[in-house]
């Protein structure tokens, strides 16, 4: 075994996912060394910091690798100019604010010989892996996803995801998605959605979907951002070898009768991120799994639109 | 040469598009023979007419390839019995109601070793060809799309546009798109939309849309169904040596003070369309481009909507 240097890595955005998730997780993982941050408001005591990612990455040519947490919309300018700048890039979730410009990346990181990680973080929950190993080869007959969460307490004053390209309620349920397409042995589409629109915002506050295999099973979608109380993130699977019950976003795992995973909600998903991210740059791999967002640009372009009482933060 | 044998194909959907350019484009071509048309409520004089797919496939099987005429709403199924039923398929555009359906359907072809032939039709128009090959290595400074007619004229009481799934203006401008994207020497995505839905349809009668080339330069495009009287189909480009005209949807092109084509509007699309699908069929090659849609549901996702008058037809 060798040892090598960590990976010297810039921050972008110093918001609520970068605080509460990333921070930590670089922390934890020894192959990373948090080597400055970039806002335009914010800084870290004895982090060296930056306004704009450019003049980081002219004054740092030690950091090798940047972590891209700020909001959709202006993120692909960023991560084409660390590509070009010859840096790895992590991108935090949704990787784009549309699904072309991603692609448009991965083909820039490939062309440049560097690494793009488009993360979901939610893939990283406990029984995922688990479930995904139970699930193969099996026959889906059929599912729901109930993903209700309360936006007060999880987006507290985020105005980009009311937003027109801040996607909303799919802001959580494409994690869901996420679950859904790495644990599935077929592919899925969708098949047809409702958007319900706040009367006063750009994205929707809530969204049913029937996503259907491409066998042509049901799995039905339940994303809701008005839950108060005790928060639901589940998704059932109907199998030929009976159900699988993910639940507390992948957390806990149940099928057959035994319990497949039990951790708690929201655990070291993070930590799985960084984890992964280390062994792409060590192997200069790309991941980048488009799916989760391509399916939430299906629904809006297929959904039907209604619209429902103005939304106040 | 050898003298092969026409290919039998079905007709399925015997609506307007089927009538106006299908059914003469098949006739004009002696690499097809038409082999059955597949119709609820229609069929044609001495054809063998069929009210299933599933039925016509059984019935026939010196079918060995079907064109998919029908709304995209209800393609996947009857595509995926074609393919599994061993035949080649055609698919009118866009391709399907949602873009994760038609990847699927692309990896269903190829597992089952069949031809899957995602059509666009405008990029058949005699400009394009002419068009692609003089942008060829040039820079995109900018540029301009401007899609206006009138839908009443070209969409008489055909319902399933307005429905969820049939993408009202987008309709015809996923033509523009799919022009677009076969000329330029870069990829673009759309950083920014505005979508306006009249008060009583599930899809939009107009749209603005900013595509962004990977170098950032914008190309404004104006999608409008409401235009009566001379009906404009228009893409300017600004390059380095200077500005590209395609108009007519693609029949006429200038550039560098040239005419590089000048054909009639819609002339002989869909000779173009049936003479590259037996090349594709004759090369066992599938051809699915996926750009165009995936342009459009990102404009949903991201796209900010306005609701305008009620339209009827």
């Amino acid at each position: 075994m060798t040892v090598t240097e960590p990976i010297g890595i810039a921050v972008v955005g110093l918001g609520k996912i970068a605080r509460d998730q990333h921070l930590p997780s670089i922390a934890a993982n020894a192959s990373f060394r948090l080597a400055a941050t970039v806002s335009r408001n914010a800084s870290l005591p004895d982090v060296p910091s930056f306004a704009g990612l450019e003049e980081a990455l002219a004054a740092m040519p030690d950091v090798g690798a940047v972590a891209l947490c700020v909001p959709p919309q202006v993120r692909f300018g960023m991560a084409r100019a660390a590509l070009e700048a010859g840096r790895d890039v992590l991108l935090e979730k949704p990787p784009g604010a549309s699904v072309a410009e991603v692609m448009a990346l991965d083909r820039l990181a490939r062309d440049a010989g560097r690494v793009l990680y488009a993360t979901w973080h939610s893939r990283h929950a406990a029984g995922v892996a688990p479930a995904r190993d139970w699930l193969a080869g099996r026959r889906i007959l059929g599912g729901r996803i109930t993903w209700r969460e309360d936006v007060r307490r999880w987006h507290p004053g985020q105005d980009w995801i009311w937003q027109a390209g801040g996607l909303g309620v799919f802001d959580p349920g494409i994690n869901a998605l996420s679950v859904l397409t790495a644990i599935l042995p077929v592919e899925v589409f969708v098949g047809a959605a409702e958007l319900e629109f706040p009367a006063n915002r750009d994205t929707p506050i809530a969204a049913r979907l029937t996503l259907r295999t491409t066998e042509g099973q049901a799995i039905e979608a339940d994303f809701d951002w008005r839950q108060t109380g005790p928060q639901t993130w589940e998704i059932e699977l109907e199998t030929d070898a009976g159900p699988l019950l993910l639940t507390g976003g992948g957390a806990q795992a149940q099928a057959g009768g035994a319990v497949l995973a039990q951790a708690e909600a929201l655990a070291s998903e993070y930590d799985g991120i960084y984890a992964e991210f280390a062994r792409l740059v060590a192997a200069r791999e790309s991941a980048v799994d488009l799916r989760p967002q391509l399916h939430v640009a299906d629904a809006f372009m297929l959904g039907r639109r209604t619209q429902t009482d103005a939304f106040e933060d």
